[in-house]
């Protein structure tokens, strides 16, 4: 049995179950407070971070990018990167784009200060972040909305990691309730679609102790 | 004819030469000034960011991990990827961890402080985060040396892209003059010997105006 050590609302996690029910494969599911910095944790990922990957008889599987292109290699059917070469030089792109750089601008921040500090350790969050990272967010959704309304998935013709690295990312951000969905356009009725797709139920279901989400976040209509 | 994108001191930019160089390809250079946000060379990556690699009748192909992904499909000799699953896990797993968090946490500061600062815009660096990113460099040089010690090269038995990665990272420092090479053992080791590979050659002789690197800069024999 495959089991991926996990922490909540941390998009890198979604993007990685995502690809796993997308390829109908079955998964148990350990949280890991990357926070506390678990030894045994480290030792199956000396980066600290998650997502890491477990199968029977393989080794530990550390980090999305290297999960995704693992899973691409052992499972391709149905294919998520692209195929052709150029094909998948975009979605790599866009998974550098929305992995590391919508991340890193938007999420890691909201993620830190909304969620982090403010239900796991009863900080204030501090709003001079919160107003960068909104900012951010206001042109990572326009680029968003841009890559629907030119093509048919974000990453091309097909549904690839490209939509589900995006989707990821907005449906931690939606829970936080810091999406103004009003101002979103093509990316509203992209993430629509997202949201009605399988892959998305069981992230959409669950719900964090203490933390509710906006009435809206798991209905796919909006 | 190829043509590289690339910046002075951009770790991720040598990476790719020398992926280039490993594969025996020739490639012309365009240096590019990132910070100064050129529209032509957006539209190549939206990120904004070198190394972007362009061939003839090949999209553009931006950023150093997108890069090596399509050098190893389209010029697969000699695999630096590595010849099974678990090998290809372990290399991509240095890879983000050179090209990621290496970065992040030592190089990106350490350049713009001591180059793009202080030479580009003659401003004086920023002590605070020089003694940050020195005290972040000793911990990874710790564990460059860690992974020598148990292996024939840092990614297992064959070169890698995970060598490429880390050396790229490591001969940026080394032109800043940065590196401890006294308490560096089997980092040390190691570096002598990519020193001494023909890709690194080309990026060894090259000198970058109003700034010299240490006398043992390009010396395989420190």
């Amino acid at each position: 049995m495959r089991l991926l050590h996990e922490a909540p609302l941390d998009p890198r996690s979604r993007f990685v179950r995502m690809i796993l029910a997308e390829k109908k494969l079955t998964f148990d599911l350990r949280e890991e407070r990357a926070w506390e910095r678990d030894p045994e944790f480290l030792t199956l990922n000396p980066a600290g971070e998650t997502p890491v990957l477990r199968e029977a008889g393989v080794m530990a599987i550390p980090g999305a990018t290297v999960i995704a292109e693992y899973l691409e290699e052992t499972v391709p059917e149905p294919n998520l990167l692209g195929s052709d070469v150029t094909g998948r030089v975009e979605v790599r792109r866009l998974l550098g784009w929305f992995l590391d750089k919508f991340s890193r601008e938007v999420t890691e921040a909201l993620r830190e200060e909304q969620f982090l500090k403010r239900v796991i350790h009863n900080k204030p969050p501090e709003s001079r972040i919160l107003r960068a990272a909104k900012a951010n967010l206001s042109y990572h959704l326009d680029y968003v909305g841009w890559l629907a309304e030119h093509r048919k998935w974000l990453g091309g013709d097909v549904i690839s990691l490209a939509d589900l690295a995006a989707a990821a990312q907005i449906s931690v951000l939606d829970y936080l309730g810091v999406v103004e969905w009003q101002n979103a356009g093509e990316a509203k009725e992209w993430y629509a679609k997202m949201k009605s797709r399988p892959c998305m139920q069981g992230l959409l279901a669950e719900r964090i102790t203490r933390l509710s989400p906006p009435a809206h976040y798991a209905n796919p209509d909006f």
